[in-house]
């Protein structure tokens, strides 16, 4: 029941880990930091995996799998790599329990100690570029286009449901090239799948760019991401692509015999996104009744709710609705029927409309009398009333508007929260006053960027790549600027 | 190439562990005990969760997400569990890494040791329950039918690739249940979804059965199992389901308020299959020249190898097949038209060989000339020069009877391997001279079974189904018995 539910405009985060829970996505686990992935919230889950698992294989990328152990050891041989993920790991130091002697239960066996000490795979390219070393030895052996899908571990101090928790799933792809220009290539080619996907499934709007040095994948050359805003004006980092450059070639000499002869290390990028989206999906689109999903990754998109006092009604509408029912199968549209008795028709409303069913159609026997059908939309919260005729392609076409009109009120709502700033005074006043993204100049120097995190709590998403460039001066500084960043307060 | 891999009857073991690396399946990982399932083994595992995710799907099973850690005292709570799980797993006692004063690296910082240490699930029993805690109080709530895919770890002493690893995929279900019968039937009908799968798309001929208590899951009250042959006469257990009774509903306190009135404890199930399958399947069918795959789980299901000398041919070639090519994907035929010139025709046919591809198509100048191609069968070795007319209808038959094939001889094999012993002194001589399943009768006691294992290591897989109940004595202590019990040495 969404049954109060607090409301966006009062207490936005409690909104979100409200909904997260009563619309039976997510729940903490007792492990601190980490979370259980209801069944509904793991069936979206589910739909974005296989949609993006297509867009991976289309684009010539196969899955593997790689271990969850990464020896202490393979951290270190990147060197910016061990600074970015050395520090708040989970580490296997044992590998055996025992009953305490003391009868205190059952404790860790001291004598079952590892020689090295295990981490839990914070992400891997370390164990996947060693193991690189051993596949590639030949131009003929690559490109190397490999995904994984996997859980990873981050011992994170402040956690949130789906937006930053311990162990996480995600997919990682992890590609090796014989050229620079490949490498960057397949780097901008899987940014792109990821902004396609944020836009075409997800309904979400997503600025391209690049990251500033500071705020790069420990050991890449350059990070691409794409940057979405919610609904509270704060942005969040949606996925990111990594140009590796040859370091992880070198830190575990991967090298490949060229066609035209001699020794080259091989190019790697990698690439991933991971349940933070399903974060990004909730905030992006919801209410205050709660989830508004876009069809496309809605699970369930139509539910039909009878109205009945007997079962000989019921028996009507079943009669009634089981041509439709099969039809919009057959279209791949996915349709519950729930005829359960266990609850009331009010009481399934608010539950549908809790958890984001697209579109709603309540028949009773007024309907059935009159051959007509009420249809709810659940993002504009419409109602009307139609003939059961024609109903198949009635639906069909409302899910698809339904798709675009999430999206272009997400697209609104992002247009009129980007602002222009051109001066420090004024992006101050912004981010407290009216948050969004804010489109400002900048000296390229990490002293600067540092300075204004420090004292606005705004970061640079990204140099964006799909804003116009236009030159201009530092809003701090005043040293010369090629082109507007993206700041915002950000997830 | 398969040049140089070992014969079966010479070292199957052997033969077994160079197929599974020379034919790209899977290697091991540096942390001991670990593997890396490479793309194409993995693209056989998506095949299978794919069959399998549907089969629960269609059960009526939603899928979910449970953490990866599991504090230490909830392993504790169930009293036969612990037994059974806690001796050999991975230990989390640390969360962070630091340089080390002395300049050595990166070490254990001891400032941050967990309050209490976090175990890798071997198996979610306990953490799926301790959530049901919550998710469970009327019987509108149930059943529970829940599944996850996920990675456990059990520190294994012995390790072989996919089939005893320390990290391991699988699929493990959970449900919850109001009645005894209810349950019963659950774990009823998940073991006939695996022995359906393991027959029908697998090609494997598996028996069906329960395990004694000394081989039960710790925890069950009863374990299901199916039980396949391998090639060397050894069994191997490939799925188990489990009726849980109310064991971790009492143990985790999970009871529901009866429709009736009145609180009771839910009665429980779980189920799971693993990478073990990928094990299975490869020693079940394959030969001297490599991978045997049933066409149902072959990610590549047809290969098209054109011999040509010009780019010219080439083209004549691609152009006859282009239409066949488009036909076959029509109806799902998974094909792969392999014209790179990176390798000569005997390469590609040895290495098609060696992954086990079901069909292989080879053309060449005399082909295009006389409106023929040579089709090769990879079960049979058969190889026929057909017309080009009828092609794709002949390739989609052939498919079926390749399927159907693999599965009869399988069958024929374990047939001919299941003997009876109504002695314990051919019962020994049968487990060395003619390894294989052995019928015998059994006092149904742990004492006699031990005994047995310990001077024969044959153990009792499971007390079948499937096989005819027929009164006797137990070959080793004379004692009636109600039906005979199927041994083997087992993986």
């Amino acid at each position: 029941m969404s049954k109060g539910l607090p409301k966006r405009s009062e207490d936005y985060s409690l909104w979100y880990n409200e909904l997260v829970k009563r619309a039976d996505l997510a729940e903490n686990a007792p492990v601190r930091g980490c979370m259980i992935i209801k069944p509904y919230g793991y069936s979206i889950w589910e739909k974005m995996q296989a949609v993006l698992d297509k867009k991976f294989k289309d684009t010539g990328h196969s899955n593997a799998y790689f271990p969850l152990f990464i020896p202490k050891s393979y951290l270190s041989k990147e060197a910016a790599h061990v600074d970015g993920f050395a520090k708040e790991c989970a580490v296997v130091t044992h590998y055996r329990l025992k009953n305490d002697e003391n009868g205190k239960g059952i404790v860790v066996d001291p004598e079952a100690k590892l020689d090295e000490e295990l981490i839990i795979r914070p992400t891997s390219e370390t164990v996947i570029w060693n193991t690189y070393k051993t596949w590639v030895q030949s131009y003929r052996d690559l490109p190397l286009l490999i995904n994984q899908w996997a859980n990873v571990v981050r011992w994170e101090m402040r956690t949130r449901l789906f937006l930053r928790t311990t162990e996480f799933l995600w997919q990682e792809g992890h590609t090796a090239h014989a050229t620079k220009q490949e490498a960057i290539e397949e780097t901008e080619q899987m940014i792109n799948v990821y902004a396609e996907f944020a836009q075409n499934y997800m309904a979400m709007p997503v600025h391209k760019g690049i990251k500033s040095a500071n705020e790069r994948f420990a050991g890449a050359e350059e990070t691409y991401c794409i940057e979405a805003l919610m609904q509270d004006g704060k942005a969040l980092q949606a996925g990111t692509s990594h140009f590796l450059g040859q370091n992880f070639a070198k830190a575990f000499d991967v090298k490949f015999a060229a066609k035209e002869g001699g020794l080259d290390y091989v190019w790697g990028t990698s690439w991933g996104v991971s349940t933070r989206l399903m974060g990004a999906l909730i905030m992006a689109h919801s209410d205050d009744e709660g989830l508004v999903l876009p069809p496309l990754l809605a699970p369930i998109q139509v539910v039909i709710v009878p109205i009945f006092k007997t079962a000989e009604q019921l028996d009507q509408i079943d009669e009634k609705l089981k041509p439709v029912i099969a039809a919009l199968k057959a279209k791949d549209i996915s349709v519950k029927f729930d005829h359960s008795d266990k609850y009331s028709p009010g009481f399934k409303f608010a539950e549908y409309e809790l958890k984001g069913i697209p579109l709603r159609i309540a028949i009773g026997a007024r309907d059935l009398e009159n051959g007509t059908v009420e249809l709810a939309r659940r993002d504009t919260k419409e109602k009307t009333t139609v003939p059961q005729e024609g109903l198949v392609d009635r639906i069909e076409n409302l899910l698809k508007e339904i798709q675009e009109n999430i999206y272009k009120k997400a697209l609104a709502y992002r247009e009129a929260n980007t602002l222009i700033a051109d001066d420090y005074a004024t992006f101050k006043k912004m981010l407290d006053e009216t948050p969004g993204f804010i489109l400002a100049h900048w000296d390229g120097t990490s002293e600067t960027e540092e300075k204004i995190k420090e004292e606005t709590k705004a970061t640079i998403r990204c140099i964006p790549l799909d804003v116009k460039s236009e030159a201009g001066v530092c809003m701090v500084t005043g040293k010369p600027s090629a082109q507007r960043v993206l700041f915002a307060r950000a997830y």
